[in-house]
């Protein structure tokens, strides 16, 4: 129940970040799909750490062991579980973190939750988890390899990247480090990233993610709406405070006369202010959202905190961490966003 | 699964506008618990239509009956069946719009996804789904009445209550029709509101909630996360486009440095721009986050659009529908907001 | 969780047998199936009491009311809630029992675990709420028309009906008020029934189902095998006690070279003691298995029992209560496989 | 959803017998609980193949390995995923198998449904899956040690050890390589299964269980009763055709006066034909149940059959089989007791 991401493709996860593997189960994918590993190992090199200067330099060869449910190359219907070895757990960077509860980390409730703490790291609360879901979504992705997911890096600290992302070239993503499209505010965030890691510091950013080449009618009233799916698996991705799709937040400033999408004789809209769902079910339009990150809670900077014991005192940031995790968490976005989709599509499947 | 909200504490729902009633099951209600059926009528009365000049001049009764799990005025354990008749559907009023799709309403999706239409409203799309959820939210309120929900509007249209949280009376809300505690703030919604009636259009808002009291540990990692489930919660809202919690947006422009909640020793933090909850966990600060409305699709102008058979038409709203949602929407976010932490306190006993 | 049924196809149900109504929520059933209401009705007065001389003599008219989720004469694909009033509850009937645990009822079970105790007769767990279940098992047998379910009477007691379902004809099932399609058994089965009743006593039986026409493939290993979903449903069932099929307990004696269906070229078995599921997936052979029924608790003889104060004390049934449950509950069985069959086939959907 | 067993405890599994390695998620396990690591291998040495003369002579190590949810000896409440290596997969015993669809296995039905056979074995449909049962149904045990759970050997074809539960010495169920408990009885049914083996023959058998110190109040009606998640857990254990508890089918041949268990003063019950289930709930009493096993479907001897082109052909078993799969099954149906009844025990503390 609590581990476990989706409705009819779910996918259910374990593993902490200084154990000996993470993985997970995907259970519900239908069989006789041709699975392409590299372009999982793929997905799942875009979110390794050390990949580049703006990212934390822990290396981890994060690769993924298929253990079932894949048989000659192609799915079975039988439930599909896979690992990823931990190599690289430098306990002891963490070791001096016992017992004190890091600010702004998760050390705290969950002491107080579970009245036992792995101290090794994050544990399960560690970003590491989310290797899982990359693995999971890579899957979904090639069963819906009809529709299209670009998330990209949207802003970093108060860089924003202004253009309407109708403007951009998504295959230029991966070109950048930092994975903006557009090339200008891509070095500008960088430049960023940059000057933030010197401070010993770190900085939050957005992710925008578009969907293209939705089919019309994903999504599952009242309270499976596809936009309230994909912001629980937005809001499931570590460090994110918020989330909004179409007009979000701007939209509360509105008019309806200014807001409304007007149709066009074939179902497509003039505008697209809906964000490409309405009513909880996808018009066919791109769907479009945008997710907030906070800084890293982990800074080269003295905090003063306290312990498991009530006494004050103060902790400083070792470790490898990200400055941003903002790059990295690209695709994060794609694979959960990948996720909900295919679960909605074959739902979907079962009004034909 | 579609029509079901929460793990333990379950509610499922049925009902059009224009159907006989709409109602629901209770599941996973404690056994025991003294019902105050007044205050759950009351907060069936801050949501229903007529209530004041700003909102939709319907006048609904909105009388819940409950059919079972009551006996003698307490909870027994057992499902809790209720119903609300709906006793005032003009459904004349949207005749003309048989085979008409309004903009940016569910016309469309609806039409595509399932096949036919229920064109004598909104049908299952209506936001006459939500007096279900604030029947089941009352009962999670009494059930959890040491947790202390105060949901405002906080912004409609351009008119932002700016003052920070802390400075306000909660006791106020109720006593402006906006529902906004800030006396100066609430004059000038109103203002707009009835501006934008008049010129027979509608416009978006801001609904903030504040949670107080609540205790260290609700929330159930990994996808259970109680941020996650509240955003999953306030998505489902009719007319949502985006939610934030804590620093949400802002915090995406921040440095680790300004944003991390330094702990003093007795647990609690200096500042809360984690907004009360740190990996997916309470941590016994107050709870805070914030929800987008979009402006209401139903305008009194007219606008192009289409209908089933591909042709184009105009459209000119007509029946008697908010020019602002949000004023009506504050005891529903409440109720939503009851619902998910009454489920997350039920799961959390579990590990006592 | 707990009074819902079914995966995708999902039954909610709320009552009690001396309340104001019963009814439930039917969640995932698809859009555009016409619904023959008569034919829900006809199954409703299979179960209902009264209707012979071998059945309680209680008079409820069971009269369901839909209250959403068809239009037009069609479901719409949203949840179908309906009700059932309760209009002959008798509650002076059981108002001697209010503080004595009746032998063999849940009342001392209920009493400990909810703490409260609703003594207006069985309350929630009457078999009452079977009707739930016949209505919704009604709408689903509609939805898969093509599937063929037959259940009856197959023993009284010690009076077995001994045929091979192969030479029975289901069509006289219901010209029996005892549903036994052969007619000396049946004549039989009534005497003993109406023997038992005169002695103020009761009596236990068992009901057989033959599904026919169901396609290959319908059934998900691991968990939610197709025999094992049918297993919980009969389990589910007031008053049973044990669940076989294909050859069942019979197959616990025999030699893997006496049980082996040997395959027909055309995929076919030559025998089928597997009851038409292999590894938990119908092969499109008929489904058949077998359901155990105690006697109903409530007797017209003195019995010693004890009261919620531990005091000893004696009881004697009053009230007007079935000899037998069984003839009954055929309709319940088929009512229960039907909503298993239809979950299962939209399953099977996905996987097209 | 397919792959996943309980409620709250919940078991995801994946893993095929000739794959890499089969294992399981175990999510909501409560945090704090002492692992005893030895008790788990204990249990899987139970179930392994190669333990005596009377099971197959494979030789599988079944070594679990913990991967996480477990640190320093206890469990942290996070999941817990394990894995067991295939270490003696000798997929050539099977290979002659390829396009064979062998009698009363699940080839047919598993290549209907998913368009693709797993040729290498059972794939998923081989009972090694219940080695994953096995360790998750011991940590089970050690969640709810005060209760005992005793399963036995009760049945091999027609030898019936007919003893009454009461009257047997639960620590001797080790003692015999059939797991009976009963020497005399135990002896005839070691001989009966030899017999079987050199005719190239299996037999069938049951299992009975028993279960004592059960808690008051375990059991969630209407759909999650007690027994009928008993029962649709041990009918989801492969080669299980039936499933009755406390009187089971006899008790559909009783009157009521028979049947009833009178209270007494204390709440516990003259006789017990209830088996310790009343209305769903667990009553105190002890709860007993039978499970029906049909004989191992490959045999060593000739049988006709077809192969996926509709060709007629024959089979004659190889590889290394069990005669008779109930001594090993003893402790799968008590790993799945464990479960229920954990699952269950958890459910009750949210009502506390």
């Amino acid at each position: 129940m609590f581990n476990s991401f989706g409705n009819i493709l779910k996918l259910t996860t374990f593993g902490e970040s200084h154990g000996i593997a993470i993985g997970g189960v995907i259970d519900g994918f239908p069989a006789g799909i041709k699975v392409d590993f590299d372009a999982v190992q793929q997905e799942l090199n875009r979110r390794k750490p050390g990949q580049s200067k703006i990212v934390t330099q822990r290396k981890e060869p994060d690769t993924v062991e298929f253990l079932s449910g894949i048989f000659e190359g192609f799915t079975t219907g039988a439930s599909i579980g896979f690992i990823i070895k931990n190599t690289n757990q430098k306990s002891k960077d963490y070791n001096h973190n016992t017992d004190v509860y890091r600010p702004s980390h998760a050390d705290y409730t969950y002491d107080k939750k579970y009245g036992i703490r792995d101290h090794r790291g994050g544990g399960r609360t560690s970003a590491r988890e989310t290797a899982n879901w990359v693995v999971a979504g890579a899957l979904a992705k090639q069963l819906i390899n009809h529709i299209k997911i670009n998330a990209f890096t949207s802003s970093v600290g108060d860089v924003f990247m202004s253009k309407p992302y109708q403007e951009l070239d998504f295959s230029k993503t991966e070109s950048t480090i930092v994975r903006c499209p557009d090339e200008a505010s891509a070095k500008e965030m960088i430049d960023k990233i940059q000057e933030i890691r010197k401070a010993g510091d770190t900085i939050g950013g957005t992710i925008t993610c578009v969907v293209q080449n939705v089919p019309v009618g994903l999504g599952e009233p009242i309270f499976q709406k596809l936009h309230a799916a994909l912001g629980q698996a937005m809001l499931s991705i570590n460090a994110v405070k918020g989330f909004e799709f179409g007009s979000g937040f701007c939209g509360a400033k509105m008019k309806g006369s200014e807001h409304n999408d007007l149709f066009n004789p074939d179902g497509t809209t003039q505008s697209n202010l809906s964000g490409g769902i309405q009513g909880g079910i996808s018009n066919g339009m791109d769907i479009y959202f945008r997710v907030a990150f906070k800084p890293v809670a982990t800074i080269m900077q003295n905090q003063t905190t306290t312990n498991s014991k009530g006494e004050a005192t103060e902790i400083h940031g070792k470790g490898r961490h990200d400055p941003c995790v903002v790059p990295r968490a690209v695709p994060i976005v794609e694979a959960m966003t990948a996720m909900v989709l295919a679960d909605f599509w074959l739902m979907n499947k079962m009004r034909k």
